[in-house]
């Protein structure tokens, strides 16, 4: 099999993380893409003790890994925008690709360094820089590649996200004062500016602009307006008239021109952007063919950036575009199809009773003799002399519902079917 | 610049979106792969009044595109699963890469088809099989390829959705009396049994559950249950207790093995899915690195099934992969950065007033003399002196917007400064 030799700069948390990831499914990738991925050069000022490197050789100058020729691809994770940019630089002009999660050295500098790479003929990519886990690059590249893009509408910070979401659900909390909690909870920087002013965004909503329409880099050029003027009051008058305060990063093609601007917005209540909450990002684009699509998942953190790395990585290395099913055909292996027997899952039971004392006493009896327990009970509505009774279960397995359920039904008592749906906590 | 050849078979509603959409967005697509497609043969029983064949060859027997040495990748887009599995094979066996939107027949006879396709060095794709515009395809096999997947949970069946969205949102109305309704709109076919007993959402299920664990498609092994059980009463039930009801295809590997299964779901009110309603489609990933993301979009009509039909085309004739914003390098074209006084938006005005009669109309004068209407308006909680009036303002230039603030903030009855966000209806 294929390998493909990987150099890792810098060691943080998405250093750490990819490492790590690369470990852990470099078997199941290699079952996709029929290349194993193996990281033979780590550089880092220090170890992290989330990562062994026993195996790997570790240099404390990151150019070692740039200048290694046992390295293929090289993963800048460090940050920063002056090393960084000199390190990518050298690594595109020793022939390495390059991955970056980088979204300010590609917002400043990325069209000099795509020119570089082209010129290299090598590889530039970036799905990390941009909301994290979610493939949004690949999305907007390929995924809608046969549409022209209307306009790009993003929360692609979770930072100010979550800082709008406190203070919405918890009234009267102003700003400053989530703000602090955000911090003790590692949801903000000690420095928050980055993230609550909004340059981050701006960062971001910059290469989603370029990749939507086009459009050379241009992160001068953008509106940037931060949170930290919304109040407490402002939150509650939007709802009172019917909408949910959001900071969102804007760039929409008009007749005039682009525009391009991060900054507070209402929007309507029930726009899907505005069920988003929490540390969540989202990206909604509207486009001519395929209407309005949304991509929501986690913005930030170890996994879901390394997820995105990942997908690069695996996008340079495929070798061959015919894997329909995205695996190997000589790796489609068969597994066991569970029958719904075999299926765990919590019910909702409705019963038609008439309203004999005793009736739910049985009815528990029976439930509780197949360890199953009722979570949630409704007994009302009393009409006719027949009562509904709806009860949710905990989770059990569909084959002693099932059995629990036609002693239910053989019960004198008992109108008819039991009605029965399946609960998921998804 | 090189061109690529397209025939197209079955002109209906997909087809012909297909086409037309080839014809609109061919130069953009030319800018993005530096490759201009050409549809150059359709075959069809009979002309389509909305595609404009007049520049084509059409053949009445679809068999002659697939024939056609002219022809370099053949979109299969009649429906079907017996001619339409033999063109799919004839065009494959003829060296012609294929994309279909065919859910059926990659659910029933995909494996034999890929490997078909594999001995002759071909491409078979079929992003627009499952979940219309939504390039949920691409995000399973490339998007998310560096995780595990744990699970995938999908609305995929526009129909079932408008229907238990409307039994939730009008009270009381079964399902027989909805399901007319959505029938009359088109939302349901005059014999739904394909799509309100499950079996739509089975086939895309089949086909995500292969992607997601690199299992054979097994679409016989599935557990399917429909909608047509489901009662008000239900719904009324499950949203007292804090749930709501979703017709769910949902895989997830387990120790035991896959869950294949469709049916009706009880999930928390507040869960991603639940937030999806009306004919919208989503898939939700739950994978070991990425956590949880969800794509959401249109699940049927022309234009998003004619964009993942183009996501397939352009992932076929893509050169290179190096291309980092999407576009070729010499197709970035710069636009011009609207600054934020060009842009058109509606406002949130907070504005902070002594109490005085006459203010309110001062200000709405203001706002008048420069086309700003006020679309809503709240004045209340006097106290101290001081009464918050919030506005919200029709669409006008910001520009305009500026000027009336600089005008209102000189009042001497207005304290302070205007608090100003922007209002937009994504």
């Amino acid at each position: 099999m294929r390998e493909v030799r990987i150099g890792i700069c810098g060691l943080g948390t998405v250093g750490s993380g990819t490492f790590n990831l690369v470990h852990k499914n470099a078997a199941e990738i290699a079952r996709k893409t029929g290349v194993m991925l193996r990281v033979v050069h780590v550089g880092c000022r220090r170890d992290n003790p989330d990562s062994d490197l026993s195996q790997t050789t570790v240099s404390r100058d990151v150019f070692a890994v740039v200048k290694d020729p046992a390295v293929d691809i090289v993963l800048e994770l460090m940050g920063g925008t002056d090393t960084a940019k000199e390190l990518v630089e050298q690594a595109l002009d020793n022939g390495k690709h390059v991955v970056t999660a980088n979204k300010a050295l590609i917002a400043l500098h990325g069209m000099e360094l795509m020119h570089r790479a082209a010129k290299n003929n090598v590889c530039l990519r970036f799905e990390a820089a941009i909301a994290g886990g979610i493939p949004i690059v690949k999305a907007l590249t390929e995924g809608l590649a046969g549409n022209q893009i209307l306009f790009v509408a993003g929360i692609i910070n979770g930072t100010t996200n979550y800082i709008l979401t406190e203070m919405e659900q918890a009234e009267n909390r102003d700003f400053s004062d989530v703000l602090a909690e955000a911090q003790a909870l590692g949801y903000a920087e000690a420095d928050p500016t980055f993230d609550v002013e909004g340059i981050d965004a701006a960062h971001k909503l910059t290469i989603l602009s370029s990749m939507a329409f086009g459009v050379p880099l241009n992160f001068t050029a953008i509106y940037t307006e931060g949170i930290s003027a919304v109040t407490s009051a402002d939150i509650k008058y939007a709802a009172e008239l019917g909408y949910r305060i959001k900071h969102l990063g804007i760039t929409r093609k008009t007749d005039k021109g682009i525009e391009l601007r991060v900054h507070p917005t209402l929007i309507k209540k029930d726009a899907m952007l505005a069920q988003v909450n929490g540390v969540m990002n989202a990206v909604l684009v509207g486009s001519d063919a395929a209407g309005e699509t949304m991509y929501v998942g986690a913005g930030a953190g170890a996994g879901p950036t390394a997820s995105s790395v990942l997908t690069d990585l695996v996008s340079i290395v495929q070798e061959s575009s015919s894997t329909s099913l995205g695996y190997q055909l000589d790796q489609i292996q068969a597994l066991p199809i569970l029958i719904m027997d075999d299926v765990v899952s919590a019910y909702y039971l409705r019963l038609r009773v008439q309203d004999l004392p005793g009736v739910l006493a049985r009815v528990s009896t029976i439930l509780s003799q197949r360890d199953i327990s009722i979570e949630s009970l409704i007994q009302k509505d009393v009409r006719a002399g027949e009562v509904p009774i709806v009860i949710i279960t905990n989770e059990v397995q569909e084959r002693d519902l099932n059995q629990a359920i036609t002693e239910i039904e053989a019960m004198q008592q008992i109108k008819g079917k039991v009605a029965r749906i399946r609960v998921e906590n998804i």
